[in-house]
C-alpha cells in the first residue's frame, strides 16, 4: 500500500527505519521520509487516481502509512483550487488561484500533518503526544489524537487565537497557555519530553507532519493536470508546508509525472518577524533568531524555525525569494479577498496577497505569470480580528434610502476589516 | 451539460419556465426545479462520475445551471462521510457514520445552497439578492454574492452568532441586526423585496437553494456506493436539506440508480422550537407557528418553516420521525463528539446525536441500522458556547505532576463543553 523505504538525514545522510521511533538525526537535523519511487514508478499511473476518494489519502502509495496499518482521518485533502479573476486583475496577474485549505477538517492546512502524524504515532504505539504551537497545529493535532484515543499535551502562546484554544478543549487535550511566544512554548513541552516520555510532535521534531504538508504539492500537481505553475507563494512560519511542496514535486519528477520545470517556491513572512526573509537577503544559509518577533499573523510569528535550511535551500533551488509584508497590509489584502472573491481568508493567507502585490510591483511577478497562493486557513478562526459595530432596528423599522441602494444611517466603517485597494 | 426541463408547483401542479425569474408559485407554495430524467438517463451512467472534480458539481447534469451559463463556485460539497466507531459503540449504533458539512467553503452547508442560488441569481441577470438568516445562510450567500458581483442584503436576529455577522461584514453585504427571531428578519427582508424589488432569496422563496442542499442527498448514496443507509438524522430548521435529500433520492431512483428502499428521514429539532415535531406528533399536515422560540442552536430556532408540509411529507413517506432534544443534550453530545472522535460540530449537528440517543433507548434505531448524522457545519463557528478558563503559565513553570498524565493544578472544568457520558 506504501512504497516508504526508510528515514533519511539530510544533512549527514544517515539513515534510519521508519519501523521504530525517530525524531532528530544525531546531528540534530530533521529526518525526511524516503520512498522506493523506482518500484513505485512500476506500479503507479497518475491516470490511476482519478477514481479516488477526494481527500489527500489517494495518494496513499507515497505516505508512510504501511500495509495493514491505520489511517486517523477526517477526510482532509483534496482542498479547492480556485480561480481568483477579480483579485487577479486587480493585482495585475490575470492567470491568479488560491489553494483554499481553509475547507480542512479543523480549519486549516494543520490537519493534513496532524492525520499522518497521528496516524504514524497511533501505529507505533505512542499513547500521548506533546507540542508547542501557534495555534492552529495544537487544535488539529489535539482533533486528530482524540480520534486515535491518544493523549496530546499542547502549549501555546497566552495571545495565541482563542478558537485554536477552544478546539483543544473540546478534543480533551491538556492545554497549557505560556506567557511567551511560541518557543517558550517550546521549552516547556521539551521538559515534559524529558521528563515525562512524551512523543516530541513539535514542528519537524518528528518525521511525518511534512509528509501530510506534501500533499499539497500532490494535489496542485494533480489540479493543473501536471503541469506546475510558475510562482507559489507560501506564509512561512515553521515552512514544513513549503520544505513539504518541494519535496513533493521531488517525488513526482522521480515518477516522471512532471517535468523539471519548477514552480518559483516565495516564503512570505511579516515584517515584525522574518528571519527567512533576512537571511535570504543575506545569503545565508540558516536564519537567525529573531528577537521581539510581533505580528497578528500567529502562524508566522516563529522567531526561528528548525527547518530553516530547507525553506532557504528550496527557495533558492527555484529561484524562489522571500518576502515580508506589513499587518496593515495583511489586513488591508484580507478586505480585498472578502470582498472581490467572496472568499474569508486567515490572516498568514492575505500576506501571501499582500506579498504578491509587492511583487508585481517590482517586476518579480510579471502578467503572465501563473501564481498559486496558498491560503492556509479559513478566517473564521479569527472572529478576533473582525469588529461589529452596526446598529440595531426593531422589526418595523426600515432604514432604506430612496434609492434602495444603503441604508440612510449606514453601519460604521470597520477599520479593520481593510478598504486596501 | 444540464437536464434541467422546468419549475413546478408540489401543491397545485402548476408549471414554470426555469428561464425566468420565478419565486413562489400563485397559490403560495415553493416551486421545486424539474428534470427531464429520462432523456438523462440515457446519456449518464452512475460509473462516469468517478473521475470527476470533487464538487458537488460533479452532478452538474442534475444542477439547475444551464449550457453557457456560468457557475459560481468556492469548491464546496465532496464533503467527508466519517466512519465515527467509538461514539456508536458509546450510543449502541456501531455502523454510524457522520457527514461532515463543516468543511464546506463558509464553514457549513449553506454553502451549496448559495453556490447555487446565486449561479441561477447571476445568470438570470439579477443585480442584488436579500434574505433573512439564522445566521449561517447569510454569511455564506454573502460570500458567493461578493465572488458573483452580486449586492446582497442581509437581516438576521441581532443574538445570531458574532462570525455569520463577520462573514456578511467582510463579503461586503448590506447587513442588519433586527430586535427579534428569524421571522422578524423575515418581515424586514420582504418590505425592501416590496419597495426595491431586491431579488428574494429567503428560504424556498427562490427554487434554487434546495438544488443545491440535494447534493448532500447525490453524495450519499455515491460514498455509499449506491446503497442507501437506514436512517438519516438531520436538523431540521426550515427543512431545505431534507427535503432536498428526499428530492435527490426520487430522482436517482428515477434514473435507476437506487433501488426502492429509502432511509428514514428524521427531522431533529430543539425542545425550545420544535413546531414541526409537533405537527408530526398530531398527524397534521402543516406546523403551527412556535410561540417564544428559543434555543442555542440558532440554525433550528425557525418558528414556522414555508416548507413544512414538505417535511412533514418526506417524514411520512420514508417512514420517518421528528424528534426534540434539550439545550443542555446538545451541548453534551457536542463534547462526546468532540472527545470520542475529534470532530468539533456545530450545536444543529449535535442535536442529531443527542436524538440518536433518544431514538436508540426508545427502540426506534436497532443496533443493525446504518444511521449516518448530518453535521451541518464547524463548531469553529460558534466561539461563544466555549469557555476557555485555564490558568497562564511562565516559561519557566512546569506544573506536571510526578505522573506526567495531569498537572498539579489543573485547567478548571468548561461546564459548557459538555460532560455527557
Amino acid at each position: 500500500m506504501s512504497f516508504i523505504s526508510h528515514l533519511e538525514c539530510p544533512q549527514c545522510g544517515k539513515v534510519f527505519s521508519w519501523k521504530e521511533v525517530h525524531h532528530l538525526c544525531a546531528c540534530s537535523s530533521p529526518l525526511l521520509t524516503r520512498y522506493d519511487l523506482e518500484k513505485a514508478k512500476r506500479f503507479m499511473t497518475k491516470e490511476s487516481l482519478a477514481g479516488r476518494e477526494a481527500s489527500m489519502w489517494r495518494y496513499r502509495e507515497l505516505l508512510p502509512v504501511g500495509q495493514g496499518e491505520d489511517v486517523v482521518t477526517l477526510g482532509e485533502g483534496m482542498t479547492p483550487l480556485l480561480r481568483a479573476p477579480v483579485l487577479g486583475r486587480r493585482l495585475g496577474v490575470p492567470n491568479l488561484y488560491i489553494k483554499d485549505e481553509g475547507t480542512n477538517p479543523t480549519g486549516t492546512f494543520k490537519a493534513r500533518g496532524a492525520a499522518v502524524g497521528i496516524s504514524r504515532a497511533k501505529n507505533l504505539g505512542v499513547k500521548s503526544v506533546a507540542m508547542p504551537t501557534a495555534g492552529n497545529a495544537g487544535g488539529a493535532w489535539s482533533c486528530y489524537a482524540a480520534r486515535a484515543g491518544i493523549k496530546a499535551f499542547v502549549a501555546m502562546p497566552k495571545d495565541a487565537p482563542e478558537n485554536a484554544m477552544k478546539e483543544c478543549i473540546l478534543a480533551g487535550a491538556e492545554l497549557f497557555l505560556v506567557d511567551g511566544l511560541i518557543s517558550d512554548a517550546g521549552k516547556f513541552i521539551a521538559r515534559g519530553v524529558k521528563e515525562f516520555g512524551w512523543y516530541d510532535a513539535s514542528t519537524l521534531k518528528e518525521p511525518y507532519r511534512i509528509e501530510g504538508k506534501k500533499t499539497m504539492g500532490f494535489e496542485l500537481a494533480e489540479q493543473f493536470n501536471w503541469k506546475l505553475p510558475d510562482v507559489i507563494l507560501y506564509p512561512c512560519g515553521g515552512g514544513v508546508g513549503l520544505i513539504g511542496i518541494w519535496k513533493a514535486f521531488q517525488e513526482l519528477e522521480a515518477l516522471g509525472w512532471i517535468s523539471g520545470h519548477r514552480p518559483r517556491l516565495v516564503a512570505v513572512q511579516a515584517e515584525g518577524c522574518a528571519p527567512i526573509v533576512k537571511a535570504f537577503q543575506e545569503g545565508k544559509l540558516e536564519s537567525e533568531y529573531w528577537t521581539g518577533a510581533r505580528t497578528l499573523a500567529g502562524g508566522i510569528r516563529v522567531p526561528k524555525a528548525l527547518g530553516d535550511f530547507l525553506v532557504l535551500r528550496a527557495i533558492k533551488e527555484t529561484a524562489g525569494c522571500a518576502v515580508a509584508v506589513s499587518d496593515e497590509e495583511i489586513l488591508a489584502a484580507r478586505g480585498l479577498v472578502s470582498r472581490l472573491e467572496g472568499l474569508v481568508i486567515c490572516p498568514e493567507g492575505a500576506a501571501t496577497v499582500a506579498a504578491l502585490r509587492k511583487m508585481r510591483e517590482t517586476g518579480l511577478v510579471s502578467e503572465s505569470d501563473r501564481v498559486v497562493l496558498l491560503n492556509t486557513g479559513t478566517g473564521l478562526k479569527y472572529p478576533e480580528l473582525v469588529e461589529v459595530d452596526i446598529p440595531i432596528y426593531q422589526p418595523d423599522d426600515f432604514p432604506m434610502g430612496s434609492d434602495g441602494e444603503k441604508p440612510k444611517r449606514g453601519p460604521k466603517a470597520d477599520p479593520r476589516s481593510g478598504s486596501g485597494t
